[in-house]
């Protein structure tokens, strides 16, 4: 397999930490440079028409795009233990709470990134208004992710799940909307402390 | 169960179609008035801390919500047919669609109605200039959504699948904004009108 891959942009990211925690070997990493319209070539955009990363591309050349349709495919593809739970209960909460991380922090934020810093103005009108807007949703949802993590040891529940690999990139690139978890937040610092002693923290 | 619902809104509309789709009977629907606040009173909120219809309240209590974590909930939980495929790797390229359909259509579609209409301009500032971009992005995904329904019967292939309710609710939406589908998609409307015939699509 190939992951058509950024290292600085956070959705990638959350394929490689899937990769890391599963222990999925032998996939060729195939840098693709944003900033560079890489991924807006013929080439690329024959791979994934919306000319996003992360993309892997399989092995009968099969070319899946979207972070958790990736993310999804790795756990139910591999051993090495199910980041998307095992009862039809625990992988509808694991579920909501993914879906949670993903509409409401990874997107507020990468919009708020792409709005505020203009990084993409040679291929989208930045609405500086709107980063702002994205930013302020941020800071809406952070109390409740305090609250989840003062009530439960990781942001689905008592297991570690896919929801915490796709939050900690979020919060992570945060810091590009200045946005860092502070004192206010001791649960959420407790298990950001928690992330980083895993080895799939620097994924 | 209960379905706290929302008859105009697209989200609601996914989960009330798949409950067609698989025949899945007793559900109680609790209609919540968004105009109104009826989904940010500090009861809804307990349900669902992010105040945002659909949320399906299980029978012990529990209160699922996420749109795409219900109705996979209810694709695992209920026969009747898989909406979300059955190999691997039938499932992987339907939950690519599908999150091709949720996040580029559905919610470039959701925000384009929330800034150019300030329907909840009590309680969001709307961006004018953001909502005219959101349209701006429905209009460059038409364009592949066309191609590959000229390619395959359904929006993922040949199976009908949860991606086309994500996207025949994202669609049809559109027209808040002024997008219709014209003569320009001729693969789309033979799709648009191949869901018309299913029973679920006035659920």
């Amino acid at each position: 397999m190939k992951l058509y891959d950024n290292n600085q942009a956070p959705n990638p990211r959350r394929v490689r930490m899937v990769l890391a925690e599963k222990g999925i070997p032998d996939v060729e990493i195939v840098p693709i440079e944003l900033g560079a319209g890489g991924n807006l070539t013929p080439e690329f955009c024959a791979k994934n028409p919306f000319g996003k990363v992360p993309v892997l591309e399989l092995d009968d050349g099969f070319c899946l795009a979207e972070t958790g349709a990736i993310c999804r495919y790795l756990d139910e593809r591999f051993d090495g233990g199910s980041l998307f739970g095992k009862t039809v209960e625990d992988r509808a909460r694991i579920d909501m709470w993914d879906h949670r991380m993903e509409l409401g922090l990874v997107i507020s934020v990468a919009m708020g990134f792409q709005h505020l810093s203009g990084f993409f103005k040679d291929r989208m009108t930045p609405v500086e208004a709107w980063g702002k807007e994205c930013v302020g949703n941020v800071l809406k949802i952070l109390p409740i992710l305090e609250k989840q993590l003062a009530d439960n040891t990781w942001v689905a529940g008592s297991e570690f799940s896919i929801a915490d690999i796709t939050a900690i990139c979020a919060i992570d690139f945060a810091r590009v909307i200045k946005i860092r978890i502070g004192d206010e937040y001791p649960s959420i610092q407790r298990w950001h402390a928690a992330m980083k002693e895993r080895p799939s923290y620097t994924a």
